[in-house]
């Protein structure tokens, strides 16, 4: 894979031959500033700026540019999510991104709760548009108008599509790169049931993807959870919400999945024939897994005061060699590099060898530190003499040597180990308390994370709690069926308790 | 990969134990009924129906669904065409959708080319925008504002970047899935230059590159013509077209590289430093390959009256194996199909085991044949007990046997002679005529393709051939240095002739 480094926009440019000094200035200049303890979302943004991830200078609010890192991370976790879907049946799709207005209003529901979000076309050219057109939130309203006449036969069923894209939200709140934009990058997959038993197991499917994915290969635990009545996707039965915490103590929605029931499938009239050869209305599903809301979420959880930390599954560049070199060395070192470039590739590791003389080792050792590359190889005359090579990994920037022989072998198993500790220490910082008052869930608050708290299923108290705190009830535990203890009090109002939820301060 | 068939939306279904005589009917159904060489478009859009490409129905005019076999065509197409512009050094961008009206007037000729063709975004919620957002038909406006801050100095030169995704045309001609859409698929590549020289090497890469995937590797001849200064890309230098012909006699653009000069660098402010400390304005390129009119030209031309045939590198399913089996050797069959998938997905054949049993093989055979796969195996009883394979090849259905052993060998050799086949049947389509004066030009014009006249250069000329027959001048041929002959005349105008030029009717 070709590799611009030097050239990178948003990174400082070098000249031929320039003095250690200036090098030295220059890699601080290339490299972070801010402390993620100090300020998460200063360091978030210079992080996003310094390792050529987005570029937030675009001239449209809420919308921002995706550089080359991200779209590099992007593309690996794209493949990884329509591999697990393709896995699981689903076949791929594209709508076009607009939804006439007269489908869009058909459901009343998912419309009441989307208008206040949507972007309007309403011209082409000088002309007023017959009717206007919607960039679309999301598809529903675009895929089950042609769903009602493909839908045949429960010999179809399950039916399963998805299409990965952009969906496109009005966000009045303070709009944040990745984590909370206007244009959102993410996969939808619709898929249709002939019961609501097979809709259950659908939406068990797809948080089991969710989390193959998102937690096993990108190391980010969420929490699933079922949100309350007042909260549901616009026309669902139920939304289930993967959550995800930040390092600021504040939970960012990272994907979804709808149990929709058969709501759509009679407004937009999905029937199929039964075994009975009697008409039946279909049940319906919809899972949005988020790509750049997740990016965000990577980036912020895993990295640290040098930039980011990619996990293996996703960095672009897996291992980074850097030669070190005199003049009398550099012939030497060099083939040895193009040598275990050539190793490693033929093993299908993503492999860059930094060949530019311009920079010094150390300055080259910052760049790829904040671009997040999890394995640097060193590679110098007295390594080869040694027949070793020197191994840095990013999450502890330890510097180990390898054998050169067992350097493929050793290579997967530190790529292993780093993201089993990539995982643990952002299950550490997932902080999940409880609070039995209201006086204990504000102090607890202030940590932030997820609060555990008796509720008792009233909207009034969600309304206070957000007015109060700009809290809110998140859910309820996807799976969890324990129930308050005998006499609990609701953690807001103090009446009995019907159930556990979840409250947290979200993005 | 999992491959859904049965469940295809737009084939018929049908029902386990079937009775042979319906299946027939229903593999008719599923067939071709129109034909190619009697009315094109017809069998265009029957083609697209029943091959799973698009769907038509949805309700905004000029935007269609894209179906699984187009997306996993198009999958391939972008690996191609994304993996040639990565080793030619450009790196992956994503900028929005959306552009301000600000930035999107601020080059007036570019502004005057676009203002008919635009889709305008008004309003947000029940608000309306402070300014109008404009929903992009190609992106200079976008990103040069971006570029304006990232370019620096000539050591960054050439920066090259593309994008792969949509843009949106209100096309008021007649509107055709994939060919003339209001939705458009491709990838644009916008590149900086330091000098004129640089940029017509870049022009010349682009070429290298679209023929390199379009012509040698999706066997889709072109002719590279440099447009007319009145049918220039609004604003640039130079427009250089690639001209696809469709069996109907129409011409398709599939690309344009268009060299930018220096006229957007002025207006958005893109200066560099160059080798003597001196501010410059940069020059620019930009390079937009067509991926779903690519596919719509590749169904178009390679087709035949059983449906599509798809060249091997882009096919989904480059080979699928049909069992043919009694109830008693029926163990064997599978066994022995499963055996032949393993060799060759080993070999990185994208290879496919139609083991599905409520059909028959002449089922089977009907819808591969119909979706394109390139090559298919049959295996019987016969064959095992003969150790050898039948092969059956989708461009001339001719059936050949093949040692077992030489099979991976051998059906490289056959996807290789498809390729070259195909290629050749399309050079043989695309028709290049001459014509000295109108009334030959306009009898020639019946038969369609390019007909090269001698040409005045004068743009009423053009718009009296427009008039009168509703082909246009598209261009010189790009690298042809020919002039018109001593004395010659423009074949419309009788005027003294200057040029060579490429007479078309276009989509």
């Amino acid at each position: 894979m070709a590799i611009q480094t030097a050239k990178s926009p948003l990174a400082a440019s070098t000249k031929d031959g320039k003095k250690i000094k200036e090098q030295e200035k220059e890699a601080h200049a290339l490299g972070m500033t801010k402390k993620k303890s100090a300020d998460f979302l200063e360091w978030y943004y210079e992080a996003l700026q310094k390792a050529d991830v987005v570029d937030t200078r675009f001239k449209a609010k809420g919308f921002d540019v995706l550089m080359p890192t991200a779209m590099l991370v992007m593309e690996e976790m794209y493949k990884l999510l329509e591999g697990a879907l393709r896995e699981t049946g689903h076949m791929p799709l594209a709508f076009p991104v607009v939804i006439p207005e007269s489908e869009f209003k058909k459901e009343a529901l998912h419309i009441k709760g989307f208008e206040e979000e949507v972007f309007w076309i309403t011209h082409a050219g000088k002309r007023k548009l017959d009717e206007r057109l919607v960039l679309r939130p999301t598809s529903e309203t675009a895929m089950y108008p042609l769903y009602s006449l493909w839908v045949r036969s429960h010999l179809q069923l399950p039916m399963k599509f998805y299409q990965a894209g952009r969906v496109y939200r009005y966000e009045t709140k303070m709009t944040r790169p990745l984590l909370r934009s206007r244009e959102i990058f993410w996969l939808e997959a619709h898929d249709i049931q002939k019961t609501k038993e097979d809709s259950l197991k659908q939406v068990e499917e797809d948080m089991a993807i969710f989390k193959e994915v998102m937690t096993d290969t990108l190391c980010i635990p969420f929490l699933p959870l079922k949100r309350m009545e007042w909260d549901k996707f616009p026309g669902a039965d139920s939304t289930y919400a993967f959550e995800a915490a930040m390092p600021d103590g504040k939970i960012l929605q990272i994907g979804t999945t709808h149990d929709l029931g058969q709501r759509f499938a009679k407004v937009f009239d999905i029937q199929f024939l039964d075994e009975n050869g009697k008409k039946q209305h279909a049940y319906q599903t919809c899972f949005g897994p988020g790509v750049s809301r997740t990016l965000g979420a990577m980036i912020g959880i895993h990295g640290d005061d040098k930039g980011l930390i990619l996990p293996p599954a996703v960095a672009p560049i897996q291992t980074v060699i850097v030669p070190i070199y005199t003049k009398e060395s550099k012939a030497a070192v060099f083939a040895k590099c193009g040598e275990v470039l050539g190793w490693l590739a033929e093993k299908d590791f993503r492999v860059h060898f930094d060949s530019r003389e311009q920079y010094t080792p150390g300055f080259k050792f910052h760049e790829w530190e904040l671009k997040g590359v999890p394995v640097r190889l060193e590679i110098g005359p007295r390594d080869i003499e040694g027949g070793i090579i020197s191994v840095v990994r990013r999450d502890f920037l330890e510097r180990t040597t390898v054998p050169e022989e067992k350097l493929a072998e050793q290579l997967l198993e530190i790529m292993d180990s780093i993201t089993f500790q990539l995982h643990k220490r952002a299950n550490e910082m997932m902080l999940i308390q409880g609070a039995e008052n209201f006086s204990d869930l504000k102090s607890r608050l202030i940590k932030g994370g997820f609060i555990r708290i008796p509720f008792c299923l009233n909207e009034k108290c969600d309304e206070k709690l957000k007015a109060d705190t700009g809290a809110e009830v998140r859910g309820t535990l996807f799976g969890d069926s324990s129930k308050p203890h005998a006499g609990a009090k609701c953690a807001i109002c103090g009446k009995p308790a019907r159930a556990m939820v979840y409250v947290a301060k979200a993005y």
